[in-house]
């Protein structure tokens, strides 16, 4: 494959996307819908391969609701999401037919009424949710938390008045949207979340006089991200939800009420390998140093993966029977010396090459005997949020080939599908006619109406920066509670990120076998600093922090201190 | 601008880049060279001003060096550096034109050397140090760590044998590389340790008995990022190192040594402003969010900006004479309610508009009173690692415009020299054609080396990921489809780059009146040497290779044949 198409790509296989598609499906109540969060890989040949499983299109920007419609989409059954939707974005969406939107706000609501009544149509609007303490919680539920995304659950229960205000024409309300979790790879969180989302569902429905035709249930389900590993497996999820449903909205299973799923790296994830080859290897200090032709311009730009977290990397396997299976270190001529000849240091940093140390791609932990100059590696499960999840245009150099196969891992001979890479260009940008100096009309209401919205709001009037400093919110986190050296927000937190955190949290606590990957470790880190509001340095970032839940609390503690 | 352009959008004022190049210069010993590196901002306006200020340029990809001879760089004075360098990407830059390498391994020289001498040519390499306890250090040096840049100066005194070996021919050996500090505001850091860098060079030299002919010591001059701030000045700077050169090189005043300095960040920082838009503003429990039309697609993915650095937002300013300068929210129809006139929350969190919770700009600190939706703010000092360093694919937004102007801040009416946005393309790769399996000869020892050592690889065994090859291979660049003297993947080509290309494409098909502009051409000359793994030479681009469809074919197949 790298003889063919050069080194680095990614290879997606379509067989794996079948086989993610044909699983979740089946762990879900029957009658439900999957929608494919195309943010987790937009490559068109997967959205094409997921539609035609029957799954529908989550889109939140106009260049994935391009995709989806390239790849074959009816824009009815597409589902449109995200934060701050802008006027201009709506009717795009809204004039190439889409009829479904999860609105975040009021103000979002809003727009999307105006923006459907100015196009002429009237669409369905469901309301993202931030859960609160769910209504008859099962008690394993996360407490909310503040979120950029949804409306707080307590809020919106009061907001049956302004839900049906006069500048709502244009939507009709159709339901509710939920997504408490991410990457769960425990199956009892997923089930408390969601059967405690079916309930805030109903109460809201009964608070509001809402009637529920849609309800997207959301997603979270895991999958392992440049390490190896298996998707897990929810075995119990389908009844426990079937009988949740069942009881709340009786006549869902007759089509009364549409139930939504929404899976992104559950269903590519495991698709997708990056294949690389090692450029130099060199040793400074007490660390090997393997330079690879891929870097974060490629991958895990989003999580700082390598900066802290390890990542697999395995050396393409030589089959013991090749003419060829001897002598590994020919394929580069500068390759020999300096290689495996030489004991060297013992611990081997995986980097790219890119002239920054942020691009460091797995240090540590990486084991790779043999390693050479020419020696080709695969790291596995990056399918999702890898390649349009990276610095693609950092120092310039090409993004990854991406090649489609069918069939990689069950065929002898995967058919490639396609074969392509992504390529920045730069296109001009015209400028728009400005609004006339004092103008009250609004002569081009077509497609500039963003740009009105802006030019108006030039005349707000002129604003500083000042500065009153936060003096700190009342909202502490909690105090001590017992033995534990953290306070009793702490395990909450953990809890709220790693589905597989047991009951029994001490200090020793591993936070890698609780579930923490780099994406993950995303997350946690942003919500331990808005909950102690704090920042915490890159410098205290490191894998050692996250080994354990004594050794991140002592991070937070020595933030906190100053 | 915003009314303009339409928000979000990058504003570079080539002002404070002229600015900030004056006072890097008169910082700095008189007779020293500055090296802009175009890692901290391709965008060419600037690197062409930078050109044209007297800067050389520092490149470490294909792409970098495509974009500074666009700006008009004599490749002759090019400085081309970064680990994992590849055989494909030295042969590019030495075919173009480029003379001095810094290499950062033993491997990467012999690397150098043999494509130097197989392009025919001899080329100046520079050995990157990784400096170790400087000798005589002033005891503010950073202890050396392991790094994945350089080689380490104790390992480095004892290589003089192999730096005389055989397999360097290609290359001489001119001097050396030094980079050991980033982003320093504290002078008396960057003084000891360009002072140690001097001196290690000058042991160096003598351990190796090398003739220092250039001493690149590379930078770490600071800039503010993403927070108000003024560069940070360096007063002491030239008469230090002056000192230390004199006395440790004493003829490189009279040109004997060159000596460089190489700056990103200092010399682009605070050119660039971030203009953007709050879409909506929403209450969660106790804090409040500015959803903005601008996210971590658009800055900040390379740093984490939001998470782990405060960052500076401020409205923009309208002058209290302006005719638009009353009348408060009416910007956004939705704007309204929940804005101002409740008091809400005390702490703000600037949020993107993508669908994940790592699209956090700034939490906390932010003070931003009067936030409403439709508010336009700032960034400052987002020149550097601004738009090329973040996540320009995720969630498929359209990345942010980019308008250079001249004299934004001194006069009246800027005038504006380009505004242009990055796009993301999808373009085919296609298939080279596999080595014969044990193939021991090397038919094609031109331009297709990297992908010869790719696939002598491949002949160190059959990998289990590889497949077999074979198969696809038959899908070179394209085969001849019609009447056309082409192949059809030409077309494609073509039509990727000129937007306004019609669908009947001829021979006579006029290029320029298809949309061909300088900045289109380079772009058509990268694709088409990527495409058909060729490099076309300059004495073939002119202004009548480029006027047709067929004047240029006739160049690619001039190329390709030989």
């Amino acid at each position: 494959m790298l003889a063919t198409y050069g080194s680095p790509l990614y290879v997606y296989d379509l067989d794996r996307v079948r086989a993610a598609l044909a699983d979740l499906r089946a762990a879900l109540p029957q009658g439900a819908h999957v929608l494919y969060s195309l943010k987790a890989n937009p490559h068109i040949d997967l959205v094409r391969e997921l539609l035609a499983g029957g799954c529908r299109a989550e889109l939140s920007s106009t260049g994935e609701l391009n995709t989806a419609l390239a790849a074959g989409a009816d824009p009815a059954t597409c589902f449109y999401t995200g934060p701050g939707k802008t006027a201009e974005e709506l009717r795009t969406a809204i004039t190439a037919g889409v009829r479904t939107f999860s609105t975040e706000s009021l103000v979002d609501l809003r727009r999307v009424a105006r923006v459907a009544r100015e196009s002429g149509r009237e669409v369905d609007c469901v309301l993202r949710v931030n859960g609160a303490e769910a209504p008859g919680s099962a008690g394993m539920r996360m407490t909310g938390d503040s979120s950029q995304f949804g409306i707080d659950a307590a809020a919106l229960a009061e907001s049956g008045e302004e839900l049906r205000g006069a500048d709502l024409k244009g939507v009709r309300l159709v339901g509710f949207h939920f997504f408490p979790l991410t990457n769960a790879a425990d199956e009892a969180s997923l089930i408390a979340e969601m059967t405690a989302s079916i309930r805030t569902a109903a109460t809201l429905a009964g608070q509001l006089a809402l009637d529920v035709s849609v309800l997207d249930l959301g997603g979270g389900f895991g999958a392992p991200f440049a390490q190896e590993g298996e998707r897990p497996r929810y075995p119990g999820l389908a009844k426990a939800l079937t009988a949740e449903l069942d009881r709340h909205f009786p006549a869902w299973a007759d089509g009364a009420t549409e139930v939504l799923f929404e899976s992104g790296r559950h269903l590519v994830g495991d698709s997708g390998t990056l294949l690389c080859t090692v450029s130099d290897v060199k040793d400074s200090r007490d660390t090997r140093f393997a330079v690879l032709d891929t870097g974060i311009n490629h991958l895990g730009g989003l999580s700082g993966i390598g900066r802290l977290l390890p990542l697999s990397a395995v050396p393409l396997a030589i089959p013991a029977d090749s003419p060829d299976g001897t002598g590994a270190a020919g394929g580069d001529p500068e390759g020999a010396p300096g290689g495996t000849d030489t004991p060297g240091p013992s611990r081997t940093r995986l980097v790219g090459p890119l002239c920054t140390p942020a691009d460091t791609l797995g240090r540590g932990s990486v084991e790779l005997p043999d390693l050479v100059v020419g020696r080709q590696l695969a790291i596995p499960n990056v399918g999702a949020y890898g390649a349009t999840a990276s610095l693609l245009g950092f120092l310039s150099r090409p993004a990854a080939a991406e090649v489609v196969v069918d069939g990689l891992y069950g065929a002898d001979e995967p058919r490639v599908v396609s074969a392509t890479r992504l390529a920045l260009v730069r296109e001009p940008v015209p400028a728009r006619s400005a609004e006339p100096a004092g103008g009250t009309d609004r002569p081009d209401h077509g497609l500039s109406e963003e740009n009105e919205e802006n030019s108006e709001e030039n005349t707000v009037g002129e604003r500083t920066l000042t500065g009153t400093p936060a003096e700190e919110t009342g909202d502490k986190p909690a105090e001590k509670t017992g033995d534990e050296p953290w306070d009793a927000g702490y395990v909450t937190v953990l809890r709220s990120v790693l589905s597989r955190l047991g009951t029994d949290v001490g200090p020793e606590t591993s936070l890698r076998a609780a579930g923490l990957d780099s994406l993950a470790l995303v997350e946690l880190l942003v919500r331990l600093e808005e909950t102690y509001a704090v920042t915490i340095p890159d410098d205290d970032l490191s894998p050692e922090s996250f080994a354990t839940a004594g050794s991140l609390w002592t991070v937070v503690e020595k933030v906190r201190a100053g």
